[in-house]
């Protein structure tokens, strides 16, 4: 059995990728200034910056891969315009496609979208087919609210999202639906950014008819599905009376959930009500909760543990380690089989 | 031991009342047209309204007792000004008080607030008095997004809604954490915006100082708290990261969650992980979800029978149903001493 995690982050970059971005936001105050251009980085630096966090994690977890993209909270849609987005993630995909070069057998690209305020998702297209076809990425995360907390995009189901649908449809990759920073001081990121967007976008789902327009089209729902397990029965029941049809019958054919959940019992309550089916391993590591819970005395995102602890079988684990993942991902499943896995 | 519901809202008012909301709406584009005036409702209307609806299910649940509020969904701050909305909030309040003083053994009083986007939070303060001084009630339903789904409010932790809480703690009354209807199409009211607002309030309190300032300030989050139990290690995470004081040394003396958690296994999950003290029996009916489901046969928000089912104490389960809100709502404490109880 392999361990695929489905979520991990580029949150260590060296210091001149980011160097990099801050020359932009500078740039963004004075365009007088010259364009930045992205940073140099040597492998040394890559290596440092991989080997101390994410494979070091990886190996103390006994985790095989990990679908690797650029660090969410700085994806940043909302900070200057298309320009300033497009260039940005450019850069940000080009080095998890390096962290990918020099360890192909613990990392798989998944990228950043080119997404800006207002700007036509079609302007993404091209991104995501330069990250798939030329870069060698399987999937990418798509951000339903590049505002950063306003929420002025279209929801999820609305037409305006198509151009984009119909590309992953034809190159056979899933999105993780994943917002960026919060610039709303409501919305504390990882406390309830994250947590509220997984939220909107599955109840989208249950609203709208986009599975009846894109039967093939997946989205990876991360944080365990947000609010949406420990709320099953009212998402349940709101399907029911809004007189859709039955979530195993609709949304769960094409929507899935990580195991991003920090806690024992959370993990529970996930693979008690979600199918077996629809459950990816994933850690969003090294990503939002750093800390050692005192209850346990291990790292809260330490998710394979809980998984681990499940009273499932074998074959159940193996779906959430690892075939859920390679059915999610065919290209991942192909690359895999390329080289004998 | 009395089994106290402190989430129901008079989702069933009298067709006249909803006339003048009416009236109200489109005045809002024809200010040329009079003031409406609240409507006249019998007590005949009103006896039909109840009985038939959230009386009888009392009775079939075997509750003695709910905590009352206006239909949060039709609070609607963000339609129309101030006037709109004060003259709306006041209505909504006297028929409650109307239903109160027909059935005075089995409903209590929670009023609603005339706010208003960009209208500062003191101008509340009159109708929180009025109905808590003169119409005997125990709680409110405070908004923390007037705007219907755009967060341009501040964080509940913020100065901005201080007036308010000093005046909660002076008349010894909680507030519900609740918000209305959505007018952002990304955000399904019942499905999206109000689990949202509970796990967006809950991570605002970890991160503010807000009952260092108010230690005597008590909020409960509905819905089950949103997301918050089943990512109960994301957010013990969260506060250690953020080097803020251990949740149940710091907000969970001054935060408490309903039961509206429609299954089962939500219920199992809350009662595990969240202390006994800190959960409110509630049912939000007749509300969000009405259907049966087809996996129990019962309704959705037939909450009680998640409770009894569960293997806690007598001890624990009085606590839950009724101790733990004559804790938070001491009015309503009071009130049934008075009467024996």
């Amino acid at each position: 059995m392999l361990i695929i995690d489905c979520h991990g982050h580029y949150t260590t970059a060296p210091e001149p990728h980011q160097k990099f971005r801050d020359a932009q936001l500078v740039r963004i105050k004075d365009s007088t200034l010259p364009a930045p251009v992205p940073a140099q980085v040597s492998d040394d630096e890559i290596r440092e910056s991989i080997e101390a966090n994410q494979l070091r994690l990886q190996r103390e977890r006994g985790a095989d891969l990990t679908l690797f993209s650029p660090r969410a909270s700085a994806m940043g849609h909302h900070v200057g315009d298309e320009s300033v987005s497009t260039a940005w993630t450019r850069a940000c995909n080009d080095l998890v496609k390096r962290v990918v070069d020099l360890y192909p057998e613990n990392f798989v690209g998944v990228c950043q979208l080119p997404q800006s305020p207002g700007v036509p998702i079609s302007h993404s297209v091209h991104e995501l087919t330069r990250c798939v076809r030329e870069l060698g990425f399987v999937g990418c995360n798509l951000n339903p609210d590049p505002s950063g907390g306003h929420w002025n995009a279209p929801p999820l189901t609305d037409r305006h999202w198509y151009p984009f649908y119909e590309k992953m449809v034809e190159l056979d990759v899933p999105a993780m639906v994943h917002v960026s920073a919060s610039c709303n001081p409501n919305f504390h990121a990882t406390g309830a950014h994250y947590i509220n967007a997984d939220t909107t976008a599955f109840m989208q789902f249950i609203q709208g008819d986009l599975f009846r327009d894109f039967p093939e089209l997946r989205f990876v729902i991360p944080h365990g599905g947000g609010a949406v397990p420990y709320h099953w029965g009212r998402y349940r029941g709101l399907a029911d009376m809004l007189k859709r049809p039955a979530l195993d019958g609709h949304v769960m054919r094409n929507v899935f959930f990580d195991t991003c959940v920090y806690h024992q019992p959370g993990i529970d309550l996930l693979v008690k009500v979600i199918d077996i089916d629809n459950i990816l391993f994933g850690s969003e590591m090294l990503g939002a909760v750093r800390g050692i819970d005192p209850q346990t005395g291990h790292h809260f995102d330490d998710t394979r543990r809980y998984i681990d602890a499940l009273t499932i079988s074998a074959a159940a684990k193996r779906q959430i380690f690892e075939l859920n993942a390679r059915r999610v991902y065919p290209r991942l499943d192909a690359l895999l089989k390329a080289r004998g896995q």
